[in-house]
């Protein structure tokens, strides 16, 4: 399968690992030269350090699997899918959708990373805009296989369907958003636990660290594994339906209490941002960042040998 | 440490099992007697299942530590700490609390797993209600270690202190909710995310299979080993304060569509047991649990060796 990535920064760098680790052709284009010089080099320290850690086979096979391309038709040439990763501004995304909906086959699916652009957006006027979604990742996507699928109106089923078919390819786990929404599926989910979180620390009820270990020892362990459904589908004898019939009337009256929607004050944040720096210091960042991708790595691998096993 | 058990139903078997796994000598006493002796056999046999899966040392010696009491005062003499576990009703609740009240010496603290009843409904009368607190566990809390702890607002600091401390002394994780509220922390950030997980699904957005997979595969690998505030702290170079400035906005306008209490209607209820059967027959939960078990096994194996290697 050809692969062209569109934009070598963080995410299109990863992108390019994912296709690559997945058996495919990939071809990057980047607009700066030396932005795509400079990414070459990131994305094969990258690939190799995905080697060291099991996640990857064949590292050289891998890395020869992508090369660059300084013009944009050459990176489109034979491309089955191209995966855009500019700059979350309209007018870029316009710019750049019209070029490749010229340049690239007839056939060839169209996919941004854009987190909060419809793609409606940015394609409303393209002869090819049937071709044309967003697939949006969660960073880095080498490490956490969700992709959002989402189209516009006038998305056409093959396209969504051939973008889906491409993500579980290379291992990538796509989830098919059917009407476009603000933040998807991922970030709804998130926001809303969120901010009950915030809710509960600015009320006084809970620390953040303790709220921090009600999930990481608590609610998102199952959640690593099943997701909500499935873990209030195994939490009742007969099913969700008696689930729904012991605990859904708790849950109504509580959301009588999750109905504020004021931002979160600066004295809340500046709250949270000083417990948090109680519990990791500024200069310590960095340093839990490279802790937090070892811990996902370890995490993925323990998850593929359970799936084996199972 | 010297614990009674009160009440030898599923979690009373349970708590039995990580009070002695933790060293402590268990005493378990239950108003009938066969079910006691039932809950021994229960018990011995889940310590030994334990042994195999490498989440217990010495299923004998831990056995060894619990022994059964046909009277409450035998069970209570010498106990440090209580934790009762009858039937979920007010009334049941008042009468057990009275007489542990009047039986345990006055330095012990007495703790209920109730996850619905405040500790304030049944212990303002008491005479030692000082001493008295919730213990909400997570079932199994053997294979979930966060603990809930929730005073009324006359339970005093040391009688908490010292639940949190016996918690953190058999390897429990204790989070200290500092006021009475529905729900506790736990639940009221699952009813949160569930609301809206039913929300997008009555509206079409998205499949309760695919809802899932966003989770499993993305949402919630970090929060299986950090948790919701350190997960943003880690996610923009700055810290939180400035993840809030770049995604504050987003949620805040997200939540603006999260509001709704009403009851989950009995046809979305309908639709997810009927999508949920589809992806897994009734016939098929029972063993669906025995692998959830086994998968919350291995991931508390997982997370034992990767904070070892910490």
């Amino acid at each position: 399968m050809n692969i062209a990535i569109i934009g070598t920064g963080l995410i299109g760098q990863a992108w390019a690992i994912v296709f690559a680790r997945g058996g495919c052709n990939v071809r990057l284009w980047d607009g700066d030269a030396a932005a795509l010089e400079r990414a070459s080099g990131l994305i094969a320290r990258q690939i190799a350090q995905l080697q060291a850690e099991h996640l990857l086979d064949d590292a050289p096979a891998a890395t020869a699997r992508i090369t660059r391309c300084s013009e944009l038709a050459q990176a489109l040439q034979g491309a089955d899918y191209v995966q855009e990763n500019l700059p979350e501004v309209l007018d870029v995304k316009k710019d750049i959708f019209r070029k490749l909906d010229e340049l690239a086959a007839p056939q060839t699916v169209l996919a941004s990373s854009t987190s909060s652009i419809p793609a409606s957006a940015f394609t409303e006027d393209l002869p090819g805009r049937g071709r044309c979604l967003v697939a949006h990742p969660v960073n880095p996507p080498y490490l956490v296989p969700v992709v959002e699928l989402c189209g516009a109106p006038w998305t056409d089923a093959a396209s969504m369907e051939k973008a889906r078919s491409v993500m579980q390819q290379i291992g990538q786990k796509p989830v098919t958003v059917h009407k476009e929404l603000e933040g998807f599926v991922l970030n709804r989910l998130q926001g809303a636990l969120l901010r009950e979180a915030f809710r509960l620390v600015q009320n006084g009820y809970v620390s953040a660290e303790d709220l921090d270990a009600t999930v990481k020892d608590g609610l998102g362990l199952r959640w690593s594994f099943m997701g909500p459904f499935e873990t209030i589908d195994l939490n009742a004898p007969q099913g969700l339906t008696e689930y729904c019939a012991r605990y859904g009337g708790m849950f109504r009256s509580i959301s009588e209490e999750q109905i504020d929607t004021e931002a979160w004050s600066p004295e809340l944040i500046a709250e949270l941002e000083r417990q948090r720096r109680e519990l990791l210091p500024s200069t310590e960042l960095l340093q839990r960042r490279l802790w937090r991708d070892q811990r996902l790595m370890a995490l993925l691998r323990h998850k593929r040998e359970s799936a084996d096993e199972a």
